[in-house]
């Protein structure tokens, strides 16, 4: 039996949703290793639209889970359809999207909220055993949801202390180190929270599955 | 000198854009062989905008170069600035994009016609002895400009067919492959034009990037 792995999205595209490269490594990490992967986002709207070309925001709407379905290729279900006992492991690229539509933490720092959703799909793994992966920004959901979790997002002073006013313990990381929290098999990488290059973060999210299957 | 590689990208997302895993590998595996890449598209509204999630055509209306930005991270040019004499080759990755934005295979067949700035690239690299690879359905680019090439789209008979229509040769291959027209220095292979996995698209992309760096 493969095992299997649950790839939460925050939309497509580093400013706005999920980070495009993240991602795409981290689906394709899990099936050099064996495994297989099954995307899920949530079925809300984002938060904002923003012109990649620019920076800028613009006056559009977007579907999170519709604008992932974009790097599935199609192949995606509402998150509000994960369960995450009949998965082996739930991993969380990064990206904007992550900190803009599956919390508030770009708004609200470290008294950010987490979507509901999202939460839920922690705790269930969390409390089944199963371990959770998060890249790039997406540590801040672990943080908030696991109480005094370790992580890293590399070496951002800023976000590190919002990590620590959340209650999470933070370990500074370079490019493709992982950070492991054994009581809660949880895997960190930085990624793009460093600045890193394209084959860096493909190295980084191929650290985090393997941590992931090492831990199962 | 590190090797510099032109990335023509069709928009983002296989049913409307660019095939995103496509032109990620394609990116990793410049970046991989110590070449550099630099994205471009071309600065025109799109021919539609599809939901992925749902296939079905929305009443939206986006530009293929922002859209392209969201695989490049915002660096990215339009490519009326793509001179190709100024790189070492050119690569086209696949998606329905090209076939509905940078020509319009998709609509016309083999009685296609090629977006303006494509063809000018194309023929600017070839008279320069620059490679130029093509992925997944942008082979048809090549096949329409460059009479008499040999590619391939892997073993899809109507496709195949077309391109035979265009002057083309078409030569069957599998997962990873690559045919190499010798006197256009043209690379092509067929990642998802076949039913693929998609560590399949990452060799698929390495293995045209690496052909092109042999022809260089």
């Amino acid at each position: 039996m493969k095992k299997k792995i649950a790839v939460v999205l925050a939309g497509c595209g580093v400013y706005d949703g999920a980070e495009i490269h993240e991602a795409v490594f981290t689906l394709l990490a899990i099936a050099r290793h064996g495994a297989v992967s099954q995307c899920f986002a949530p079925d809300i709207k984002q938060h904002h639209v923003v012109n990649h070309l620019t920076g800028e925001v613009v006056p559009e709407t977007r579907n999170v889970l519709v604008e992932a379905a974009r790097i599935a290729r199609g192949k995606i279900k509402p998150l509000s359809q994960l369960d995450a006992v009949a998965f082996d492991a739930v991993i969380f690229p990064g990206g904007f999207g992550v900190a803009k539509n599956l919390c508030t933490f770009a708004f609200d720092g470290a008294d950010c909220q987490v979507n509901p959703e999202v939460e839920q799909t922690i705790r269930t793994a969390v409390k089944a055993g199963k371990p959770v992966g998060a890249l790039c920004i997406s540590p801040v959901l672990l943080a908030k949801v696991l109480e005094g979790v370790e992580v890293t997002i590399g070496n951002d002073a800023g976000t590190a202390a919002a990590l620590r006013q959340m209650g999470a313990r933070h370990t500074e990381t370079s490019h493709g180190e992982v950070v492991i929290d054994r009581k809660f098999k949880a895997v960190t990488t930085p990624c793009y929270m460093l600045d890193a290059s394209i084959d860096q973060i493909a190295d980084g999210a191929d650290a985090v599955v393997r941590a992931l299957l090492d831990l199962m």
